[in-house]
């Protein structure tokens, strides 16, 4: 065993502990409280074993789909949730992001830390279809949070129906039965009084 | 599309965001309040994606450790978290456990239901090298958070070190070096001051 490669990687075990601490604009189904990162990549995970018969070209390759969402939104340790209607956070996010994928992946070994950057540049990217499948899921999970808290976070942050088509058309790429589905909850969710047409 | 199989499968990635709310005796390392169960089992995930090289057999099937403790903890929405060292809990944790596994299940297609049941059996069983990496993980994980927050749970609880080397020498059977690694964290907490010997 070698003893120093097995330190850098609990070093990094230890590191993406503080992704629990990282909390989002999407509040659980019960409206208790906001979600944080972790929990929410949990879910993501557990969501494309559930809906991977969904995904648009079929043969996906599962378990590349469950290394990108796992390791998805470790940057945001360093660099924050940006809220994806949040247009001035938006600006610098890529920057912001990129310096916190150079700290952290580089506590891995250098095997891991290059595999590692590479499934999260794939993942920024949305060009293969595990790619867009992953990206799908991470729109349409915090849709259906809204709808089923009622749009209480689209009420707060004032966002309309035109914005909430806008962010998550793309699930159509990875996954065209999922947005038909979740077109039909935008617009109940019109319907319902609980987003702004 | 089969909408009554989407249905579904959306009531169960509904219902499981209670995992969420499930808190274990374990803290977050900043030990600043309890984990939840969803928390760790993205940790877990995430550990055994950097960690499968101490596999014992070596060429274990990653995507299957992964399906397994993506789900393992899922009975706990109905069941609890059972401490680990509490005895009178965990004798009737089983049963318990077996009746939230019914209902939970069994808002997924029957399929999925079916599947998703077999993983859980199979984690509990701890037979197949995959089962047995996977319970190595999810026993090393709570220790390195236990050594990382200064042993605090183990005091509150009145957990001294024969009950944690009990507790922990499963490790051994799914991952031979990740148990040397475990035991000598358990010495250095003991000669730290932070687990009774």
């Amino acid at each position: 065993m070698n003893l120093q490669r097995l330190e850098q990687q609990i070093a990094f075990i230890r590191e993406v502990d503080k992704l629990k601490t990282i909390r989002r604009q999407t509040l659980l189904t019960d409206a208790s409280r906001q979600e944080n990162d972790a929990e929410h990549s949990w879910h993501l995970a557990l969501m494309a074993l559930v809906l991977a018969e969904y995904a648009d070209s079929g043969g996906i390759d599962l378990l590349h789909v469950l290394r990108m969402v796992l390791v998805h939104d470790l940057v945001e340790i360093d660099a924050g949730d940006t809220y994806c209607y949040d247009q001035a956070g938006s600006r610098d996010k890529a920057q912001r992001e990129s310096t916190a994928a150079e700290r952290i992946f580089s506590l891995l070994p250098p095997d891991q830390a290059a595999e590692t950057r590479a499934l999260w540049d794939e993942f920024e990217a949305t060009r293969t279809p595990e790619a867009k499948f992953a990206n799908a899921l991470d729109r349409l999970q915090p849709l259906m949070h809204n709808v089923f808290t009622k749009g209480r976070m689209w009420q707060k942050h004032g966002i309309v129906k035109s914005q909430v088509i806008d962010r998550n058309c793309q699930i159509a790429d990875g996954a065209p039965d999922l947005w038909a589905f979740a077109r039909d909850l935008i617009d109940k969710a019109v319907d319902d009084g609980h987003l702004a047409p």
